[in-house]
């Protein structure tokens, strides 16, 4: 007898190098477009969320955390782990993977890998609060730290924002070297010896290290009026990049300001600091770029809604690509109070 | 060029074809056997896990639940849903799918199906409690309500604690002929019309049917001095089956209170009602049977802890099986830092 579930018992599944081959028929400058478009839809409708902490499990190692959100309609949610010390042993830092469930029925409808599609996602949302607060017309940008986010960074921001030429600086040349040589014939690249050689001219400035110590890459002689700042390496409690007298220098846009007191720039700040969410200047409940000489700040950590986003992407480019396999996930007996006559029959077919 | 990810990155998966397989492969009630053998082991060393409560996402037509643990090396968690309506609609009632992750590398170890596995642990998690507090020598049990778990809890009674004969009783005669086909040959089945009559000469009593509202399926009268109770099927918020003057005449054994208090069957009675924690009896901290005539009441709910305790020992029986396949869920660039270049250099090979 045959034992094939039912289509409802399949769940698509991408994986990492099915991930890949989307992002090549997609194309990447295409594909962060596309998730910044989801973004900003998911930011304009903001109230909609279930907008649960994340759920971590700490460890002397490092944490492993689940990243639930919903919007009424679809489920989703992120496990992600970071283990610093995962680099010393030939392991990554931070692995990832996702899962969107159809909220009326309770079935899961997707599940990705989140590595390539987290770094995809985190770049679009950087260039999702660039168009929204950078000055107009900049053309130019700094990168600073040249780590495994900085490609996508600056190619996002330059399919996004029209952004031309990026100014690349790392503490270790060879990583600007690398970054340099894969974005080679896609944008304008300048290497750069030091930080204040790469803010020059650069109306947009991202920070992406990886330091785990409250660090200060940009000190605040450094930064010049006028400018928008992406900080994104500054996510985890401890870890910061900034020196906090551009805090009261700049406008600080957040995502959702409970987790940012805890894994942000602001965290160096008292709670009473001011900050204004994303989703706000959207709805035009508050203001964003005032005037010329305004420096805007976006101190993004991530939250589970951009990876709600960036999946929601992927399983709406999914269908007709065949680019995914179907799990047999979940059990689906004919009659359901009959799970242990399902199990029984079973036994010829598959022994 | 070969994109073929390194073994790390690949993470172990049991389908619910090879859930099934597994099955058989090691035998229904040797398997319930060993997730007991399990259970006790962590219900000895409760105090080393995190027992973080569910994580909820209620919408109208039902509820979509993680359910994380750690005890410190491995950490586990299920995402299960609880949509009632479904079975109208031809889907099944509950899913269900879980993962084991290593706490030192964050690396996920083990994605499986759930949902038979869930069928497995629960009866196996009765039995536990019936081999630590039921009399001595019980040959004989109750089962009232005849659906899809009934089979699993009459044979892991069998298996862990002797039960020779089970008195079978549903409202619907049709459920109790199916559940009693599928018994046939493994043990003493004995259909009965009404709940009085299966009860006759049990010392084991096992509730477990799918009422949602507050239910009486058995009364204060109804059950005599010195049996064991499990009441499986009170599970949530407004779902209980039995009559609360039982609880009043018995010692209630529960997983983990604060759950218990707001899912199990004393959701009837205050939050002073007393009750042991059933890892206190393994301990020695809190007696379980005292004497003959004593009603001990397993009010059973399901934890994550008992979820781990399966998904563990699926872990332990795939190693040489091959009952499993491998899913490419974690991105493991050469590089750390050239997630880009891998995604990139993935270009030719993936088209």
């Amino acid at each position: 007898m045959s034992i094939a579930p039912s289509e409802l018992a399949y769940v698509p599944f991408v994986s990492v190098e099915n991930m890949m081959r989307l992002v090549h028929h997609i194309g990447v400058e295409e594909m962060m477009a596309g998730i910044c478009t989801n973004l900003e839809e998911d930011f304009r409708r903001w109230q909609a969320f279930d907008k649960t902490p994340r759920v971590a499990s700490h460890s002397q190692e490092g944490v492993i955390e689940l990243m639930p959100t919903s919007d009424g309609e679809t489920y989703g949610f992120k496990y992600v782990n970071g283990h610093p010390k995962n680099t010393r042993e030939g392991l990554q830092t931070v692995t990832a993977f996702g899962l969107l469930a159809d909220v009326y029925t309770g079935y899961p409808v997707l599940l990705s890998e989140m590595t390539v599609l987290t770094a995809l996602r985190t770049a679009a949302m950087s260039a999702f609060a660039t168009k929204v607060l950078a000055p107009k017309a900049a053309k130019t940008m700094a990168m600073i730290g040249n780590g495994a986010q900085s490609e996508f960074q600056a190619l996002a921001l330059k399919a996004i924002c029209g952004i031309e030429t990026v100014r690349m600086y790392d503490i270790d040349p060879s990583a600007t070297a690398r970054a340099a040589g894969n974005l080679e014939g896609r944008m304008n690249v300048v290497s750069c010896g030091s930080p204040e050689e790469a803010i020059e001219g650069a109306q947009v400035i991202t920070t992406c290290t990886a330091d785990k110590q409250y660090a200060t890459i940009l000190t605040d002689n450094m930064v010049g009026a006028g400018v928008h700042i992406n900080a994104i390496g500054g996510d985890c409690p401890g870890k910061t990049e900034l020196h906090k007298d551009i805090l009261y220098r700049s406008d600080v846009f957040v995502e959702y300001t409970p987790q940012t007191r805890v894994e942000g720039e602001i965290q160096q700040v008292g709670e009473d600091f001011e900050v204004t969410e994303l989703w706000q200047v959207l709805s035009g409940a508050r203001q964003g770029r005032r005037d010329r000489r305004q420096i805007t700040l976006f101190d993004g950590v991530g939250f589970a809604i951009e990876d709600f986003s960036a999946l929601r992407y992927v399983r709406d480019q999914l269908e007709g690509t065949g680019i995914y396999q179907k799990l047999d996930m979940l059990a689906d007996p004919d009659d359901p109070r009959d799970l242990f006559g399902m199990v029984e029959r079973a036994g010829e077919a598959v022994r």
